[in-house]
């Protein structure tokens, strides 16, 4: 993996799967659409997880980046 | 979903119906009038839900970005 | 309701009834005298409520924008 | 009461009493000296108080605005 | 107390015993030496106080301003 | 060890393995790619620690800065 | 002492031996060899410790600013 900087990482994950981590515990999987400098992120196809198991269907989220620890493109 | 930045997924639902999840683990439920970059948010006709029961009438509303982890458009 | 930008709800509701939520839990009902873009608010005839039931008089208050989670206009 | 912005409540307050609300939970009562834009706070003849009790005398006390949640001005 | 904005009263406190009351509930006593418009602050001869009773020596210390509720210079 | 500036201790672990404590209380283990001044930080080979055990495997990962405690390169 | 400024305290103390509380209240004692005005720091041959005792030895550490309570060097 090639990253100069942090968010290459996001540019590189667009229109792929991610699994983001919220500061309340909860995780988010959705395809990456769209994201700025203070990391707030937009997902499509967002389910909500709690221990692995899918919690709710949210379709398009859009999520402010200060809730956010952690952002991991499926691999 | 055509997004470039984050905050076009808002723009597009202006008018429309979104879920707000709050900080607090409240959701609020209205019609998105009007946001900023804080992500500083009006909305109307707004509910109150907790465990999917409405649990207050709201009216209009105005919540302060901070307190936002997640603004989800109804599809 | 027009609102173009989020402070126009609040402008709107100058000299007006509101109810504000704040991140300790409590709400705070009374006249929305002035507030600036950090949403430092003042209120006029300030009355605390708890569970519905008002807990304190406060008279004319200042809140510090970043304990507000919601200001919502008496309708 | 004629208000502007938020801070003018405070400026007419100055040599007055005031019960400031501190995000820990406690409350202090004195009269007000200094403040400035970020709402740091001086207070002259500082009392501490907790449930309505006078829990400490503090005299002087410089206090960081970040903490505060609200400051009312006695009627 | 003469007082125009709020760093005046830490001036005139330079070394002079302060109380300090941090974020975490602890108390720290010592002379103040310096500080600047964050409110990171040194106190020289520190000691920690929880309840009244001294429970560390800890001599110089650097506090990030932060963690700072409240400081008290001692009358 | 030789380090003018903080940023430089992490420049010289580009490419190697780092152990990040979150404010969450978790441990990552991974190669450090990439790093900002805001201290957003991209790991690759991710495992996410609890008491010494691996409890996932993430690949690569996003860290937002405000998360996190601490970076220690393996000595 | 003669600190004109805060960080004067930082700069005396760099090689020397510090201790640092953390906002999870944890204390990391180690080799201060960087700090910058946000207070991220670099310790060097950090020991980390909980009620006086040495939990982990982390050699070098960066650590973020804002997790930092306070540094005391050691007298």
């Amino acid at each position: 993996m090639t990253v100069e900087r942090p968010l290459d990482i996001l540019n590189n994950a667009r229109n792929k799967k991610v699994i983001v981590e919220l500061k309340n515990g909860k995780q988010l999987v959705g395809i990456l659409k769209a994201f700025d400098i203070h990391i707030n992120t937009v997902l499509e196809n967002t389910e909500e997880k709690e221990n692995g198991n899918t919690t709710r269907k949210l379709g398009n989220t859009f999520l402010r980046g200060d809730t956010i620890i952690m952002i991991s493109p499926e691999s």
